[in-house]
């Protein structure tokens, strides 16, 4: 009779599990390890922040199956026969003799465990700026249960009146709006010239005007140092000088792959810092698989490697090595598409394949749109949404999107991953036929719609400016014509201020007259969301205006300041 | 210099309106023109059944741009310089000389339209019963505005206290709530064996348990005949024999297409009784498109014609006849998957592609899978799911899906119709990468884990049963052992209540023994949505079991009556 299989994981937050559990279903006589150096196992800790900020109370939820059993010791021995030893760390791993060497972090016990099959789940390390007073006391990460008890502990206590967050990415966002409603005045400061750098610079924007409808935002400043008194943090003091009162300082300025344990034992590390695996999720060497935020991912669209730090890829990651580890390689991860989505207040914002700033980058040549546009019709309550669709120049294939607003983005990014993991083209979008109901949907979907401008955009019809190129036009002080088509109740509540003309498009086919006699003169035409600055357009070109662009987006995507 | 392009669209409710408005941005010179035979334009019927249930109060919200602009003769003159011609029939078609005739409805004037194309979006009628009373006051239809305006004043006016859906198909279930809304006393009433065919019956089971929390249900029963007094409406009574009294009856059996006009002129109508139209929605003469309900469709994943009356379908159907009428035949609209999705209460009911009900008709091996989770975490207010996913029994490509429950039913759709759309198999959505974060979605999203489900199927790792198929073997006294593994807290808040054998899945393994001593014999196993089921189903295989059977989609895909 062959032996049982021993399958040993280090890391017990969320690819650990999943590939420990994986390894169970698939073998049930196989010995199944996890080595975790926290207290707890199985952590849901994207839901740090929601706890945090109150969305709910119970501690336990995060650790607790669906029917609220806390997902324990002794949870895993009883429920799924698995071995998990907690407070234990793995100090270092005999590839030779495959045994991983631990150590019990309260008792100071040592025991060797040996594997047939290991699997890494080292996750990664919030990375901390190198300066002056970053151990002063009130200065923290959000990335571990304690961390979430520490600040959880601060909402309760309501002690705390003035925190800042460095660093204006996923979590700094999150822990943002978490810390508000703790009471909390908050000022966010990101040393980029833009939060969420997913994002491109325009729709970055737009989710930064609403943030600061919530809190305070810097940006294209860091902290150049803590100050404290008696160890306990007082202020930050940022580069140019400023310095922000506050007692309490979150840092999430990204975090690095944990590789120590993989380095040491000889296994590639990439050039991005995490460590190499290949699609079976298999490391250079055959008896160790890695998975979650330790490894580097192949991002799909570009072909390239990347650190994708992901809680739903983890688990699917996890799955796929913990089967492969019990079976031999059989099933594959192929990568990533970088799906990212977030929550702040009453605001989403998501991103999916490439963005314009890092197609630049990469030398890809594309074409993109911007379509605002509500979820839902008015009188569903619909909300806006503004989209910006990213697609290969010559073969209009999708290869990224990116929402943001008060609607329902999720379904908006969902859709377009989906497109560009099969490698759709614009043209399979033109008449997608996704589901429609007015509580759900317009009749014509927005993913659809934006989809439409960009055929428009192809054949020619629509010539879009964005509202940078605008902006940047006009402090430039060249000429520009901007007719805004709105009605004139419309222009009284919300207007560019920009020296624009107002003619409504229900006039403009008797109002060419006012338009500038030189019909090569650039005309800028816009609306709230442009739908009637596009049809302005048109009519415009047919009469013979050779030179005439609508602004993406309308006044719904003008990120800059207006008069009113 | 070339005459001006005349372009008439007969029909101004979705299609028509759309195609008329592509035509004119593509042509600014286009003579254009649509004849209407309501007095309104451009209505958002599907919007009626919220109008009529009190989520918006303001009529005009049906017939207007989004920034409140209505939608009338003047709008698109002034607009969009097209003629709409109100109130007015068009009585006929000479294909010949190329013209049409109209009548006005009000005046009675008749006018010649001269065409060089035309666009027929003449829609559909509802379909009567051919029974006694139909005439009866109090018996209406929900299709035309005319409609709307009669139930909402029923709403306002508040005097009828009983009335009848006739029809539990969509806009039956909407027009039920609708009407359940506005303190009415409802009975829905169907001829088949469930309500809303488009979903195999056992979803449908779970739609109609919820709606009967609400309103009284009747399905395998007709109605026989129409009671009334004085003219006015009095009572239903069934084929059964049951009379249901009654002061409101709203009748929606479905709606066959309007083809009169286009039969009259000669042009080819389908089996289904839509107008025969080809990929750019040219009719059998050249000079004449069509669009909208009056049109028969392909059905993209069985390739046969189909009537498929949506909204969302009309749009863009009539925005490539617009562009086809003006420019020749240079667009296509290929054809239909058929996604559907309506709201009922807080329930939500989606379907796309093929059901398994109509692969068995057409003959295609299809294998389906449940499953029951929530859309995102419990601590974020989760809210449960059950789908239904049907593939392709040999490739695996992804044929159908069902969804339905109070979670977030709009994007699995979506991505299922992407899926469906992009042909891909059950093995692309294993790993992909959609947006996750705890508002949204749970880590493994409930479309991937519903693929997962599949996969462990075709692998021979999961081997389901469904609530039916359980269900009778109970009722046949066949020998099953039921085994539900969840706790025993849980056991007392809902169970079965037919003989099953509880065992907590941690307890499973110390307590094989409890388990028939003939291995052979048939375990079901199970616990409120099958994954503890599953789980405890590869204990016992692993165990030497040969014939278990994992309940699909668990306690909450069972739709029978439980003991509690």
């Amino acid at each position: 009779m062959e032996s049982k299989k021993r399958i040993v994981v280090v890391g017990g937050s969320a690819a650990g599990p999943k590939a420990a559990s994986k390894a169970r279903r698939i073998d049930e006589f196989a010995e199944v390890t996890i080595i975790q150096k926290d207290p707890e196992l199985s952590m849901a800790s994207c839901g740090y922040p929601y706890y945090v900020g109150g969305f709910f109370d119970n501690r336990n939820q995060l650790l607790s199956t669906p029917t609220g059993v806390v997902r324990d010791q002794k949870f895993y021995l009883s429920a799924k026969g698995i071995r998990a030893m907690v407070s234990t760390e793995a100090t270092s791993i005999n590839t030779d003799k495959k045994i991983i060497e631990t150590q019990n972090i309260i008792t100071g016990e040592k025991e060797h465990v040996p594997y047939d099959k290991l699997i890494l789940a080292t996750g990664a390390t919030p990375n901390m700026p190198p300066i002056e007073g970053v151990n002063l006391d009130g200065i923290t990460t959000l990335q571990s249960m304690k961390d979430a008890d520490y600040l959880r502990n601060i909402r309760d206590e309501k002690k705390i009146r003035k925190a800042v967050i460095i660093g204006g990415g996923l979590i700094g966002i999150e822990t943002a709006e978490a810390l508000h409603l703790a009471g909390i005045d908050i000022t966010v400061i990101e040393l980029l010239p833009q939060l969420l750098t997913f994002l491109d610079y325009g729709m970055a924007k737009l989710v930064e005007n609403y943030v600061r409808s919530k809190t305070n935002v810097i940006t294209g400043n860091g902290v150049a140092k803590f100050i404290g008194e008696n160890g306990k943090l007082t202020a930050v003091k940022l580069q140019n000088g400023t310095e922000i009162p506050c007692e309490l300082a979150v840092i999430a300025i990204g975090v690095r792959p944990n590789v120590k344990l993989a380095k040491d034992a000889g296994l590639n590390i990439g050039q991005l810092g995490g460590i190499e695996v290949d699609e079976y999720m298999q490391t250079s060497n055959s008896d160790i698989y890695a998975v979650g935020d330790c490894v580097e991912l192949t991002n799909l669209v570009f072909n390239q490697k990347v650190l994708a730090p992901y809680g739903d890829l983890a688990n699917l990651e996890g799955r796929v090595a913990g089967e492969n580890a019990v079976l031999g390689n059989s099933v594959k991860f192929k990568g990533t598409i970088q799906t990212g989505i977030c929550k702040v207040f009453d605001y989403n914002v998501g991103a999916t394949g490439l963005s314009e700033d890092r197609a630049k980058k990469l030398g890809i040549k594309v074409e993109t749109v911007i379509n605002a546009s509500p979820d839902k019709p008015g009188f569903m309550d619909g909300k806006l949404l503004v989209s910006k669709l990213i697609v290969d120049d010559e073969t209009c294939q999708i290869l990224g999107a990116q929402c943001v607003g008060p609607g329902d983005v999720s379904k908006q990014i969902a859709i377009w991953a989906m497109a560009i993991q099969a490698k759709m083209c614009v043209e399979d979008m033109i008449n997608a036929d996704l589901p429609y109901a007015p509580p759900f949907s317009l009749a014509i979907d927005h993913s659809i719609a934006t989809a439409h401008i960009m055929q428009n955009k192809r054949k020619k019809r629509f010539d879009g400016i964005c509202a940078h190129d605008l902006k940047q036009m006009i402090d430039n002080k060249e000429d520009v014509f901007l007719l805004d088509l709105r009605g004139y109740d419309e222009f009284e509540q919300m207007r560019l201020g920009m020296g624009e003309t107002l003619i409504p498009l229900g006039q403009l086919r008797t109002r060419l007259n006012e338009l500038p006699e030189d019909k090569n003169k650039l005309i800028v035409t816009f609306c709230k969301i442009s739908l009637r600055g596009y049809e302005g357009a048109l009519v415009l070109k047919a009469n013979g205006y050779t030179n005439v662009k609508v602004l993406e987006g309308g006044l719904a995507a003008w990120y800059y300041e207006r008069e009113k």
